[in-house]
């Protein structure tokens, strides 16, 4: 019998290449399908019926698995529409098409089932959190050989796929910032904990604090916790106000966070900007045109997106190992601490 | 792996009654049900989806086809994220995944392949084009059965299934205004004429405009095309400008072109809402936030992608005839045309 190997020899191509050819998957040159393609012809190539039925098993679908928040628009949230775009892009770029799943909060994932019953050939996870069944979920995925990756969650101890970003070192370059400034008493608004983004924040915040000598005790004193949302940084204003003539900045985990926070302060008679310096984090498009413009650390969600779908559908391609990334974030300076209040 | 056979012989039937249990097909005794849940569950076992959903001809997926327009962060748009947003909220409510394909604006529909392999339910066409090649595809889709529906885009003619907004009465509401607040040259910068949106729109401009007297010679006179886009905006700003003083004000047929717009106008010296009225359409978020703030149409986008699917799979499980939709639009007034300058 006629091997995949003979007519990758005779096309002048990988095996790799005279695979997707007989599988229809991945980008391909024409000139080089048609090379292969008759190379075939001449050598009286078939492909083995029993692999190819198993190749044909894959659906052409990436998936993703988004969380689902009754009342928010998610496609209109910065994060989850960069990330998406990204992923989008690298999809369409890859012939695929992209299952998306929404999974409420309250609800157990189901990813086993997913991959089983062969709805997608590979998965990104976008908002997953750090619990113990989500672990274990995702232990069994790994175990039974499914693809899947994390986009700006990390879990420690394991080796699954993630793309994230630095944001232990966003973190520290926002506070060191507002101390540059002459700021002392900065206070950190931080989201949910369950999120290890919330965790790499928080250590960022804690590194430049302890640099300049504040103890475990006095960042207890400065730490409040939202949930993320715009509504959990507008509650939290009437606390950080109460305590105006200690504090002097506030680095908000998150822009929604940081937005909602300066309306409920500005109602209270404390302007960003001119009063209290507040820096946020996502650099959202918000970001741009608050009153005054917030200063943010900027985080490539798109970019994000499209590496993760391209390193995924390499692996199902058998083109990449396992794969552990973290992008590069950047402090954006605008005037919501621009003034050295101190 | 499992097969069903082991499943029947566990259970003590038949393999087709453990077909028929997992397909949800044909009259059972509820205790033979049971026992081979129970057998299945014993033996973790799980029928091939393909083949299971071949049986049912159902995939569970809700398929959306949007346009793929290189550069461009598709869910970062307004337009898309909305719809898509309301989309995707009835699609989770009703236990639906939505597969979405990309298609690059120079490639061939393959709305029918994707039926044929049964990747989706039904499917919700965004960003369609009255184009030959296209009818002639949906007709085919008609003609065969399948449920789609169309958003934000008629075909005239046609019975297909379709939510869109009142664009004449949008358009002819911004137009009146104008000329209430004493414009009397008022020029249109439409969108590409493929879109029945930007027909419309100019039918909405033309019977305002007729109403105040204009006949069909100064209507082309007045007319301006860009494609939709903010830098289309922003390239027809000269050609404005050199009709300052007959032109006082524009009404443009999206808020990117009006944007645009009153960007390359204001670097030559001409203000929006100082110099010269501009309308937009859409509402979008970014409306909001010029300076100064646009006065636009709103279109409910969410509500027409969470409409859209509702029926669509209303339709899909026999519950719904075929439909075509037209919700109200509504004039949003802001600074962008609040003096007269006549």
């Amino acid at each position: 019998m006629v091997t995949r190997k003979e007519v990758a020899e005779l096309a002048g191509v990988s095996e790799a290449t005279v695979s997707r050819v007989f599988n229809g998957v991945g980008p391909m040159k024409a000139q080089t399908k048609l090379r292969v393609q008759e190379a075939a012809k001449t050598l009286n190539y078939h492909p083995n019926a029993i692999a190819q039925s198993f190749a044909r098993r894959k659906s052409g679908n990436l998936g993703v698995v988004l969380p689902y928040l009754p009342k928010v628009h998610l496609f209109s949230t910065y994060y989850f529409s960069e990330v998406l775009s990204g992923i989008g892009a690298k999809v369409k770029d890859k012939g695929y098409d992209l299952l998306l799943t929404f999974r409420s909060l309250d609800e157990e994932s189901d990813y086993i089932e997913r991959f089983r019953s062969q709805k997608v050939d590979a998965c990104i996870i976008l908002g997953a959190s750090d619990t113990p069944q989500e672990r274990e979920q995702l232990k069994t995925l790994e175990s039974e050989g499914h693809h899947f990756c994390l986009v700006n969650q990390h879990f420690a101890g394991e080796s699954f796929n993630e793309v994230d970003a630095d944001h232990i070192g966003g973190s520290y370059r926002a506070v060191k910032h507002l101390m540059d400034k002459g700021h002392k008493q900065i206070a950190f608004l931080n989201g949910s904990s369950q999120f290890s983004n919330s965790a790499d924040r928080y250590e960022g915040y804690r590194k430049a604090m302890g640099e300049a000598g504040k103890d475990a005790e006095a960042l207890r004193n400065l730490y409040y916790e939202g949930n993320y949302s715009r509504t959990s940084g507008y509650r939290m204003a009437a606390a950080l106000y109460e305590r105006r003539h200690e504090i002097d900045a506030i680095f908000a985990a998150n822009d929604r966070m940081a937005i909602g926070l300066m309306q409920g302060l500005r109602e209270l008679g404390w302007e960003a900007g001119r009063d209290v310096a507040i820096v946020g984090y996502d650099d959202s498009d918000a970001a741009r045109v608050t009153d005054p413009p917030l200063t943010s650390v900027a985080v490539p969600f798109y970019d994000m997106g499209s590496l993760a779908a391209e390193r995924l559908l390499a692996q199902v391609n058998g083109e990449q190992g396992s794969f552990q990334v973290k992008l590069d974030t950047e402090l954006v300076v605008r005037q919501s601490c621009s003034r050295n209040f101190s």
